[in-house]
This record gives C-alpha cells, sequence and structure tokens, in this order.
C-alpha cells in the first residue's frame, strides 16, 4: 500500500462560537485543496468523519452537504464510529483509491460540539458506549475511570504518571498554535484539579472542542509530483471489539489496538523500533499509557514507568501526541483522527516548526472509538 | 469490477414491536451468513448502513455492536447517508475487496423506526434534508410535492399516472411474504386516501418500517463456488447533488441519478435497454416517475405515460420494484439500498417465486438520499 498524503488542510481548534460545522469542514477542506495544488474539480470522492451533529443540529447526510457546497457533484459518504470517524473515513478513501475507483479523494473530518448544553453533548456521546452502560448511568470518564482504577491495581501504574501524559501533552501544545489549549501545566495542576471520576480528574481528560480537519489522499501515480518531499501512507487497519467494557476479557489492554496495530505495521513492513514519531487517542490520560503498552511501545503494565522515561516527549526517542493530543490540541470527535494524520504528515515532511521531531521518517496514528470497540491505525512514512 | 453476491438475508418487513434493531440486523446477517455457507471466521469486515437509530434510541457507533454480536474482531463500519445509506455502505464494501483489503464481507442494513413517535421520527429523517428546508418547516412529502407539482406542470404528467405507481408496487408486494404490506389496492383507494401535500396522498407515500437486509460480498476467487446460479455485481457508481431543492437547476430531474446510472452502466458494460429487471427508489409515486426518465429507460417527461404502459409490471418487458418497492414492501431507510441487492439477486437467481421475472440476466438498483443529493446505482449480473 503506498497512498500519497498530497494536502492537508487544518482548522484552529477551541471553542469557535462564530464558525458552523460547515464552516470549519470547508476551511479545512479547501485548505487542503490548496496545498495539494490540484484544481478542485480533480477530486472524485469525498469522504466525511462526524459523529455528533445530526443529534445536536438535526443534521444527518453531511457528504452532499460538502460536496455541494464545493461546487461537486462526486460521490460522497459520511463515516461514523464514534471517537475513530476520522480515521474510519480515511482507512475507507484508501479502499476507494486502492480499487482503482478514485484518483484524489478529499477526506475531512470536523465536529461542532460547543453549540450544544453540557447535558446534550454527554447525551450523544454515550451514544459510543453500550445500552447497558448508558442504562446503568456511566460516562466516558467513568468507564475511562474503571480501566485506570484496575491498571493501577494490577501494575501499580500511579496518579503521578497518569498526570505525567498530561503534562507532557500541554508542553507540546504549548509549541502548536492551532491547539485549544497552546500552554503549560504542572503536574500538581492536574493532580488538584476537579475531581470527574476517581482517578481522573480534569486535566485528565480532553475537552469538548470545535474544529476541521482535512487531507488529499491520491493514488501514487502522479506522473509531476508536486516540489518537497512526498509522505505516504503504508498502512491502514482497523479492529472491533465489544462495545461493552463487561463483556471484554480483560480491562487493562485494548485487544482492538493489538490487532489493528499488528495488521498496519506488517502491512508498511515496520516494527515498532522503527516509529519516531506518533500520535495516540489520549481522550484520558490512561488511554495514552495503555496505547504505549498495546502497540508495543513497551510491555504490558509498564506504560506509566515509560511514560515517565520521557521519550516519548519532544527530544526523546519516539515522541508522541506532538500536537498536543486530544487532551491539550483538542478533541472534535470526528475530526481528531483526520488530524492524527495531518500532525504526522507535518513531522515527516518537515514542517512542524518547533515541535519538529528530528530525523522523523516513520509515523503511526492510533485512534479510538468509544472505550475502544473500535480502532483504526495508520503508518505514515516518506 | 466482478463482486459476488455470495449470500442474503432478509427480515419481514413492518412494524416488529417486539424485536430491537439488533435483532433485526442479527437475523438477517445470520441468514446471510448461512446462505454464504462461509464460516462466520471467514467475514473479514462489516459495513453497516443505518441512518436514525442514533438520534432514535441515542446508539451510534453500530459497526462493533453488529461486528461483537456476531463473535467478531474484525473491521467494521457505519455509514449514513440519508436513506441511501444501504448502498453506501454496499458501495464502499465492494471498494474494500477490490482493494485486496478484505475478502469477504458482511454489509447489513438496518432500521427501526416505529419505536418512535411521529413528531421525532419526522425530526429524525428531516436530517437528510438542509437546514434551511427544516427552518421552512418543510417535511419530505411537501419537498417531493414540490417536484411531482413542477413535473406536472412542465410535463403533462397526471395524478392518475402517479396513482399507478403505487397500485402496480402493490401488486407486486402482493407476491412478497416479506412485504409491509402484501396486499392490492385500487387507483381509486390511492386518489382518496388523505391527502399529505398536494398533489401526494397517503398511498403515494413510502411508509415508516422496521427491517434489516443482508449481504455477503465476496472477492471472485473463490476456488470451489456453492451449487446453483452465480450472481455478480459489475456496476457500482455514487454521485451527489444539492442537499438544497431550492439551489438545483431544474426540479423535474436528478442529476445525481443521471451521472450514477451512465458510470454504473459503463463499468458493467450494459446500456438501459440490456436491464431486465430494476429496483428504483419510489419513497413517494413521483421518484418512480423520474427514475425512470433519469436513468434513461424512458425520454425526460415521458415516465408517467411510459409506467402506465404497464412494461414495468410483472409480466412487462422489465418489472421495476417486483419486491413491492419502498411503498409496499416497505422502507426502513439504512436497509433499502442492501434489500434492492437482495431483490435483485433473487431475481437473477430465479428464487424470486411467484413474482419471479423470466429470463432475468441483468439488473439494476437505483438508491436515493434525501430528494437527490445522494444516488447509488447498481448492476446486477449473472
Amino acid at each position: 500500500m503506498r497512498i500519497r498524503v498530497a494536502g492537508v488542510g487544518l482548522t484552529k481548534f477551541g471553542e469557535l462560537w462564530d464558525k458552523s460545522l460547515l464552516d470549519l469542514a470547508l476551511e479545512a477542506s479547501r485548505d487542503a485543496i490548496s496545498d495539494s495544488q490540484l484544481a478542485i474539480s480533480r477530486i472524485d470522492a469525498v469522504f466525511v468523519g462526524n459523529m455528533l451533529i445530526g443529534k445536536i443540529a438535526g443534521q444527518d447526510h453531511l457528504g452532499p452537504v460538502i460536496t455541494s457546497s464545493l461546487g461537486l457533484n462526486c460521490a460522497s459518504f459520511r463515516i461514523e464510529g464514534a471517537c475513530a470517524s476520522g480515521s474510519l473515513a480515511v482507512h475507507l478513501a484508501i479502499q476507494g483509491i486502492l480499487a482503482g475507483t478514485y484518483q484524489h479523494v478529499l477526506v475531512v473530518g470536523a465536529e461542532k460540539m460547543s453549540d450544544a448544553p453540557t447535558s446534550q453533548i454527554t447525551w450523544a456521546l454515550m451514544g459510543a458506549s453500550s445500552s447497558k452502560e448508558r442504562k446503568a448511568g456511566l460516562t466516558f470518564p467513568a468507564l475511562y475511570a474503571l480501566i485506570a482504577q484496575a491498571h493501577m491495581q494490577k501494575y501499580n501504574t500511579t496518579r503521578e504518571e497518569l498526570a505525567y501524559v498530561s503534562v507532557k501533552n500541554h508542553y507540546h501544545a504549548s509549541l502548536n498554535s492551532k491547539a485549544q489549549y497552546p500552554f503549560e501545566i504542572t503536574e500538581e495542576k492536574v493532580l488538584n484539579s476537579s475531581l470527574i471520576s476517581s482517578p481522573i480528574t480534569l486535566f485528565d481528560s480532553s475537552p469538548i472542542t470545535d474544529g476541521a480537519a482535512a487531507v488529499i489522499l491520491s493514488a501514487d501515480d502522479s506522473r509531476r509530483l508536486p516540489a518537497g518531499r512526498q509522505v505516504y501512507i503504508t498502512g491502514s487497519a482497523v479492529a472491533s471489539d465489544t462495545i461493552d467494557l463487561a463483556e471484554r476479557e480483560s480491562l487493562t489492554e485494548l485487544k482492538a489496538t493489538q490487532i489493528a496495530g499488528k495488521i498496519a505495521m506488517e502491512q508498511a513492513g515496520v516494527s515498532i523500533k522503527d516509529i519516531k514519531v506518533a500520535e495516540v487517542h489520549d481522550c484520558f490520560t490512561i488511554a495514552e499509557i495503555m496505547a504505549m503498552e498495546d502497540l508495543g511501545f513497551c510491555s504490558k503494565g509498564a506504560g506509566g514507568k515509560f511514560i515517565t522515561g520521557k521519550s516519548t516527549r519532544l527530544g526523546g526517542k519516539c515522541p508522541v501526541n506532538t500536537s498536543g493530543g486530544l487532551k491539550a490540541c483538542g478533541h472534535p470527535v470526528g475530526a481528531t483522527g483526520v488530524k492524527q494524520i495531518i500532525e504526522i504528515t507535518e513531522q515527516l515532511k518537515n514542517r512542524a516548526g518547533q515541535r519538529q521531531v528530528k530525523g522523523a521518517n516513520i509515523g503511526l496514528t492510533q485512534n479510538v472509538g468509544g472505550t475502544g470497540a473500535t480502532v483504526v491505525v495508520h503508518i505514515l512514512q516518506i
């Protein structure tokens, strides 16, 4: 597999009161098309990643909403898989290109979350979970708190190790002007922030975010490539698990991450040791620690120690979440998976400015839906 | 393109108070897997077509809900494009197979509409339309009534011609035990039924339906095919148009049907004259008349006369909507596109019983989202 990331476009992430979902999606899409140097008429399919706008604003059928706003009559699709919607859209766009059906595809992930009252957004997000979990009154912080407690009990993972994920990702975000929270925080700040669901505090949690991210993916057969370094997606895999946490064999691992990570690396012909930069799904701090383990960056249970060892901090061996991650860059759920692809692309193109990882030539993204019922892993290479 | 329809499964369509969306989706899925004679473990991806369950019951993230209920950890996706969700799922599943990523794919379209009160279902369905149309207080019968009025004015299409579509499709449904309304009606019954939005009456309109439809699609490289006639999808195309009716150049044609029809027939190497049986999107009676014109079965404006000429009735040259169509078989929106594929498959396999079209060797499906913002056309052949 060798799919070229021909262009990228990313809006500011944050509480963007003056912009609609369509405003955001079109801004990112037009920037990506412009970055690709392709005439807009050459786009022959549009894949939209979005989870919530139907429930929040009543609007479904986003494919043609965006496609026709760009003046196109081409094929269009909306893909939904909770917080993994964006990277599922990337995966399916890749299939359309590999099939030979489409040549140049726009993938745009977008979410407008700040318009809805908290009770509505909480209800809407719980659609990613099971009906049993909803009936039990569980919310996502509570579900991840159960996971965190199990991990702390089984592997002696500490509260401070969780907090360090947030501190690191805020440091990275402080170097990213697109981030929702571009400032540093201290471990003390995380530990003393409001308790949401023990052990998870406010600063262990990703925020409610508006934003959009778009990429142009192209078949690797263009005769005249634009100047500069080219970046390719060389692995793309999706795996599923039970949507209900109670039905899993283990609370302390995400089987779908293990499966998707293995397949994607096999496709690309790389091993975890080759990865120089990664974006993983840190919706809550425990999730990044588990991702390190389940992807094989470290052994099972060693994630806390691995993270605080600083090899995943900028300057370390394999910086993780250089964008600031979901925690500090923000988490507009349908956009997140596409934003991860953009961050790795910028790193591999040597365009990441102050947060550039030196010598980055192979990168990985991991995007999770719900508590791991969907996981998507991509490998990117120069 | 040559994708084998390896198995089909269809639930009864109707008001199924004692079954949940998951019950229906699993019943259809298991029947399709059984029909394919494949071990369930050989399914390597699941594509779910669904529009409404998030809004009606709060449940999104249907991919892994269904996949894990089948005991699988494979890739899973939910595809949404309003009433075209099912056939968009078929199209994307085909891309995954053509790409070589997946070998045997389950596509399941499902909808559970009868649980919601009318006001909620009307709101939910209007997500297929534009925010301007919603704000104007338009509903889908009203939007299609505008189309019907324009068509009647421009082409002298008559009220009786519209009614005939319903009469014909109810006749077909009377031969289909899976249909929601398996009985015949008269033209008088249609004309005298409650006026919904002039000229559309209750019996010009497809109903609220619960149901699920599933197909197994396979790469055409199996060494040992099961006994019996094989059916292949040889064309699959998607086109988009403005979601807002007011932004179209013409109210009396669906540009997306014209584009998708042309591409799908080119892919398959067939012309409209080769089609022996078709399932088209008769959400309202005017829609079937327009589909005849836009697909090229007859010239523009001649759809009313063409339909009443009885060539599309069972026994005619090319029977259309032998299942009973959306009108009389029922319209569980996410399932409809998949059900169309099943009806054509059964016809081509010579398994359609009392409604069998003799000598059917090439068939077509046309599935519409909204008022034509999304259109998907498939060609099937033996």
